[in-house]
């Protein structure tokens, strides 16, 4: 029994090679051989449990899978090419090895379901270890946010300087956004996180088979509903896109505003040598690459997302192979999405806020606050606005600040972020209030990304079920 | 005081007036009128409460909201053009029916925030409808699937007849597709549900607001959590697009299903003269043309989900006007996917499923029963599988079905069908799990839906409340 | 004859009312009532000249088609709804006013190609419209280039300051991207130009007809080549929504330098207030809400692509009534496309540039020039290179200007922008050719639009054409 | 010098590893090896014809870079990890080679406009490679049209069968309407096809350049007109990827028809074993793999435009690094376009259309035609439809076809499809002047692609050119 089963069994051995090779996704399906293993490991357990393949049999391929599972962790399989797919290759590595007996495999199971389960099982792992990652970078920004509660920004509306707040402040709104986006990479993992095995090419089977096993050794919660949803069903896939997607997004705008921060027009932000690109004959310049680049990461996130989308518009029901087409942006996503929730992880630390009283002195950004503290003294709301508004005229018209026509102690833009203690200021006990909030939620997402088993932690289990 | 002093405080009065019109959001956003009332009144309610508006003030104005917003309610609310948006449009409204005391409802309060809240309440009642409307819909296919339990088709892969299924079981994989979508139309009315209000610009406020009060009015478990993101988040929108997105996909899919079905060449179909478009020179014409628009109303859904991700890239922290290019879509979202819905609800009870036995006789759909029919008495499954290749050659060499060339109660379609018992198949005790499952999961979406108040239960609830 | 007939031909006139209503198209196809009657008067000509349709018929079907067109254009034509389209409703109109007539309108044409035939003279005079207004503002930026020549900026990689630039240069830059664009519309506008008439519901005609005389009729150069392909093709659409989404990012990125050259901190860009927005009580602020409108439009154009691509992705040959759907998008674009314009037009004269000499003299933004110069003068490059790497190194430890360490009259930012007079370079010579290619650009654009015959002309020309 | 100096060069040496890895664009652009090189040889030739670099400098440089460039082109070309893109890999390269003088290459240089350059020899290539192909598919088709003149099949709208065709006229609307994608492509290589050489870093040089020569030797026949607008554009990046989506979605729809008509209920097509996948059991199954996976990959080209649009969407003037990200979607752009062109040049000569005649039989596809014969017999039209609707619901009464019931040589498919001889019509002389004019676009199309020089073509024009 050789690989030429595998071709065969697929093709009936007579697709033109040129044609086999460009619809072959081996190339990019290799990267899913622990999953493919794993899942036939788990499936061959059953099956001996089920009696439908000899407990010998079972164990040979089980303990063979495994060590496929080391060498490919290894990075010491080589599978060979001219295969349909991983799975194809799988069995005939298999069938290298062990004979025969390889065939066993394929009792009770189809590679429509098989695709659905490996492409799970990657999605899962990684969309667990993506949240820890995004959790470990709000925990990061959470942390230095204390150290910079007494460094004075302006806030901006319309781009326009438009009031006061601390630097602590503005972290928060980061680590905020980032942490409602990690929601969305939970939501993608407790939606993946269900077993296809045992739904067979598309109808289920007759055959004694126990998905709920199958489920229990992968460390699955639940098994899919129905067979013909199943096998055409590539939502976790969108799910998970989509996730990686609001992730880069919201990356993209803390970038953004880096960026701009780190303008000597804004400077409001002081970039380290570590992270900035310069050049020999301008060493003054600091260019914000890192987070350009992370800023343009979103594009390639939104376009697969988009991708997806076209991709399963208007198909039947029933596995169709464009799905196939599933494949690149799947094996792109956790590697764009770590790599950029890395790249800021390791960029973050070296970018230092600078103090921006000066501009906050300029910018008349303490109107509101005085006018607010007109109200609080009793002064009724349309008439401080008014007696503001003349105020700033005033000050325009002889082309000076607030400060210098009016004494007031809310024209202190220390005083007005200490003031706005609203749930959500920027005044400090709100700020710290938001801290509190903020480790919290990422110590929530950290224990639900731990709930998923890691694939060492599935050879375990799956190994340690009696056959 | 008159509705140019919204102008006036927008833009000082100077915007050159083709500008000012092609710049106001009113024509989109005079939708959110009762949306803007309803926010209005429980804040001037906490106003009053938190002593920041003498509570006289309080009472008018709240009174006269609850005005506008029966008026709009019933239609009879003409908001003057000319101004820059709802809340505007609505304050120069109030200025003329109740003179400066207008004014006090903009105390303590932005428009940044007020247009958050507008779209959050907006985006909160019409997910709720809809995910009822769509619960409505998995219950009808869930109640129509027991009488179709003995209708046998083929199901397909690649297009190519694959197995025989139950017709109950496809309706049930259809509905399963749609349950899975209205769960993310479940995940976006959960993060939709928290109260803006109260965050002001960008900053928060000095004065001492009670937010939690206005969002208990309003009926919001939550208040978000820091005010620069505030003001420029619509992730809400995102979920709320994406969450419409996905049904549409899901309802796009089941039509594409229904287009090829009710083909002359498939035959599995038949659709009622109610919901087929023909010509009187071809009476025999029987147009899918509601599945068809159901198919392309995909697009639309897509290309909304693209409009929005590309609006917010790369914006910096706070208010930019650029986020006002949400409104359009925004707010077709709702009548888009409601009105697939409904369209999908009056159009499915006239399709009805044909028996494909024929097909299925002729179709050797039954190889893969018959080998496991082979297997379940014992016959090694490799071996099984090669007998039956071997058979459907001999069949197809002498011009037969198999069951012309091979007596075995495994070809029999309905036998098959009935045996597929493993979880998520095809089988009947199968199915009827699935379809008592779906009933649950679409039971718990509407109590989910009825959680949200309505709007006229949130005016009865803030005028119940003592200023 | 009346409007049910319309109906009937359609649906049999069985179709539930609710669905009709939500299938039918009238609400958003009404707008091109004059399309289609226009469409409708070319046809009735050819007709009568074939002999297909008697003279007289024909007469008095052109004279109302034209009354109908008046009326429309004066805004006083009323369709009756409950038509599924605007050809229906204008045949039911029709009918009233001539009785059974009207139906021979249908002679030798579907409504698949009539469709088509009004999308195409659509899009055809709204692209000639826009691409008229395009060069207008490509010629408004040519003409104030030469007054912005002595403005000295800085230009920015990485947002970072990189070499002295002039105003007008700057100019140059948006106009060359815009023009760029603008050519794109040139091209949709090329393969719109087009007629579809005659192509029937899928196959073309065995009745006599005359497609050259109906395109003459109408100013096309040529007929579609395959009726089959006619019928399902929507690329002039994509074309359209491309085209304008293209110019709409050229737009957008104008904008978005627009947004960031008016911050305080930049201070490249003063904006009047006419075209700023700001608050009564911060007069100061002059927030540049068109301009981040304009950017955000770009979002909503690159949206529409996206749903039409959608819509035509894996639909099968011939009209499928998904195409319907192409309606909105299309509608759409040219409000969206030419308001942005317009807006742009209105609101670029009260943009002034500020000098930014400051900029310049603090950011070393002159080394490039110093180290040039010094090539000029002989000294090997890298030696120059290396001599100004050490000079600005030396300036930063003391902390002053290159200009305050050394002097040298390269380092004058006005002689640095003078000496770049490499083709497309900031010099002023180089400059003033890029006016002169944009001009000649501009009028060849207008040129090609005022090819395209006005609606106005389009009636002439038919009521010209003898019976 | 070693590859550390344009490490150096770049960031100031001092970026921290990990984030030099992210960011490098090696890995993806190592691919642009070659056109960098002859973009260098180029460069370095006008440079010594100015007098900027000594003749011998030169023609070592020269001479060199060619060894690179075969090398490169023999795949035995290994540039060196860790630089931060191919510009410095090769750079780096050349230093190990020739010492100090590769340093020259940079003089009047950047990297912002060599990156520009690079991508557009890129494209130029591809694109015209692109051109050739897409114009020989067409060739192709044109070429079996004849053949496939007396095979009837029906044509569909709303998948309903319509009318009859040729196989001929079917297979003329499939290369209709990639010829119209094509002419994207050939739009895009006439816009791609400008040098921007000698842009420098954003504002051209003061140094005696000559950048039309550097266009000259690289066959471009012009130069970009804005070096600001040059180094941030990446308009021609658009435009192939919008042309590759483009020809995909034409490719993806010819493909859905395919897969559709090889269903054994349309039966229209047959396909062989050397483009089908199977399975042993089922020798019968012809799943359409090839079709389904070209369906599937419009998807791809798809989400390449929107990643690109997006990436774009809001840069401020001037080279973003965000723009790096450009270089993913461009590079895979090629081998997607063309890969799937391959496909369908291999895989449609083994799709074989099977007569439709029972189809037409039973279909009363015919009806339109005998209404029409009675018209041109004399009938008038509205009282022939109305003959003809009577007699079809005569015939349904009957459960019989129209032929059955009356004798009408129009109710002959073979004389209804010979009758369309309208323009673009079915029937026979029109198809052949289709045929016709197929053949000459493609030819256009060639001969419009053999204009763009080969990269070795290049090399024997640079190496000619004196220095």
């Amino acid at each position: 029994m050789s690989g030429g089963i595998a071709r065969t069994s697929a093709t009936g051995g007579r697709m033109l090679p040129a044609l086999l090779e460009w619809s072959s996704s081996l190339s990019l399906d290799r990267q899913l051989v622990r999953e493919d293993v794993l899942g036939s490991a788990a499936h061959i357990t059953m099956l001996a449990r089920q009696g439908l393949v000899a407990t010998d049999d079972a164990r040979d391929l089980r303990v063979e899978l495994l060590v496929l599972y080391r060498e490919a962790s290894e990075g010491k399989l080589a599978l060979a090419d001219g295969e349909e797919d991983v799975h194809m290759a799988v069995e005939a590595e298999l069938g290298r090895r062990l004979g025969a007996v390889a065939g066993k495999l394929h009792t009770a199971r189809s590679r429509n379901d098989q695709v659905a389960l490996d492409l799970r099982l990657h999605v899962r792992d990684q969309a667990a270890q993506a949240l820890r990652e995004v959790a470990a970078l709000i925990h990061y920004l959470a942390d230095r946010a204390p150290g910079e509660m007494d460094i004075l920004l302006p806030a901006y509306t319309h781009r326009q300087r438009a009031q006061p707040i601390s630097a602590a402040f503005q972290v928060c709104a980061w680590a905020t956004q980032l942490a409602r986006a990690a929601e969305v990479v939970d939501f993608a993992l407790e939606r993946v996180d269900v077993s296809p095995l045992g739904s067979g090419a598309c109808t289920g089977t007759s055959l004694p088979i126990d998905r709920e096993l199958v489920a229990r050794l992968l460390g699955f919660p639940a098994v899919t509903k129905n067979a013909l949803d199943t096998v055409g069903d590539r939502d976790f896939a969108l799910d998970w896109t989509w996730a990686a997607a609001r992730v880069l997004l919201a990356l993209g705008k803390v970038a953004a505003d880096l960026v701009d921060m780190s303008t000597s027009e804004f400077g409001m932000v002081r970039l380290d040598g570590e992270i900035a690109a310069g050049s020999s004959m301008m060493p003054q310049k600091k260019n914000p690459d890192i987070f350009e680049l992370v800023r343009g990461k979103t594009a390639r996130g939104i376009g697969n997302v988009t991708a997806l989308l076209t991709l399963v518009k208007g198909l039947p029901s029933g596995y169709n192979r464009d799905q196939q087409e599933d494949r690149q942006t799947v094996l792109e996503t956790a590697p764009l999405l770590r790599g950029t929730v890395a790249a800021m992880m390791a960029a973050l630390p070296h970018a230092h806020f600078v103090s921006g009283e000066k501009a906050l002195a300029e910018g008349f950004t303490q109107a509101t606050d005085l006018a607010e503290a007109l109200v609080r003294r009793g002064v009724p709301f349309r008439e401080a606005y008014k007696q503001v508004g003349q105020l700033v005229r005033d000050a325009l018209d002889q082309g000076k600040t607030l400060a210098q026509i009016e004494s007031d102690p809310a024209l202190d833009p220390r005083a007005a972020v200490a003031a706005k203690e609203s749930t959500g200021g920027t005044g400090p006990s709100s700020v710290k209030a938001q801290i509190q909030a903020l480790k919290q939620t990422a110590d929530r997402l950290i224990a639900r990304a731990d709930r998923v088993p890691s694939f060492d932690a599935l050879v375990e289990r799956i190994m340690a079920e009696a056959l």
